[in-house]
């Protein structure tokens, strides 16, 4: 970016430019084939910078990987709303955290990853766990981690028939109608009965 | 294969062994890890007769990522049943699929494909569709292409998360405990009010 425009970036831009960088290199390289020095080049950094600021590949991938706190500050607060309407909340977060490139793109890196590499599937495991078991203990306490795998189940094959696999009707449908599909399915893993 | 025993194997054989290797390697290595090369010297065969029975990788993958014709005459035949146990007999097949290792390597090596290589993932939508909208639209005339979208997507996201992030509960469940937990969502993905 500098050598771009003449201008040194600050602190702050360089690390969002070298953790979007990050973010893509997981999405569309998988973990080995995100590199320390890849990343850097993307980002317009010298690769010393990005190895100074994460130190290892499993600390840079857990970083950028996490849920944006914004997003994981909405998931815990879908739980104070009515129940009978938890499912069509959490579909629509879930839905315009996956219309958002950079959320989309952490989404797709954790599946790319976790897929290829038993390191990276570890920590999708931790993330994962953490942030949706906050919502589902947050709201019942029957079998709250399992009804935690499950949504983030449906999360995962949804993100990866839309936005991967591409699979009609599913990818051109607009972003109302698949919250109006997931809802029901996101209302049982919630608060429904299971079985 | 024919150097460790002293004897050649027949064509059969030498076939299943190519499939066999070429499934794991897809399911292992992603669709660029897998080398004709690898896959002969993993079956014990020259690679020159991979070539010359599926001439290419795409072929290759195409033939071995496609169902096993049993599984795919169980899919259709589960629209013969009673309807208001489709759901249930549909999460028997694909809980039973998935624990058979040859069936989860053609699962798993179908994700870790189409999460990393474009062509696999055309291949992907290709057999995933024809499969399963087969059962769909045997079973209804009400957007049996979106049924099957979902179907397919509840089933990677189960499969990612029972086998490869091994996310608890999930993964030390039993097979019945699964299929208890996915029936009713498969039993309206295939015949209940989709919204």
């Amino acid at each position: 970016m500098s050598s771009k425009t003449g201008r040194r970036a600050g602190p702050t831009q360089t690390r969002e430019a070298i953790q979007a960088a990050a973010r893509s290199a997981f999405a569309e390289r998988g973990y080995d084939g995100a590199t320390f020095r890849t990343i850097a080049a993307d980002a317009g950094v010298d690769p010393a910078l990005v190895v100074h600021f994460y130190g290892s590949k499993e600390n840079l991938f857990r970083e950028v990987m996490s849920l944006p706190p914004e997003v994981a500050a909405g998931l815990v607060g879908l739980a104070s709303g009515p129940r009978r309407s938890a499912g069509r909340r959490l579909a629509t977060l879930v839905v315009g955290a996956l219309e958002a490139p950079a959320t989309r793109s952490i989404v797709l890196g954790r599946i790319r990853c976790a897929s290829s590499h038993p390191a990276a599937a570890d920590l999708v495991r931790e993330t994962v766990t953490a942030d949706l078991r906050r919502l589902t203990t947050a709201l019942t306490d029957d079998q709250p981690a399992l009804r935690a795998t499950l949504v983030g189940s449906a999360v995962v094959g949804i993100a990866l028939a839309r936005y991967v696999v591409l699979v009609e009707p599913l990818c051109s449908m607009s972003p109302d109608e698949v919250v109006d599909v997931l809802a029901p399915t996101f209302q049982r893993f919630l608060v429904g009965p299971l079985t």
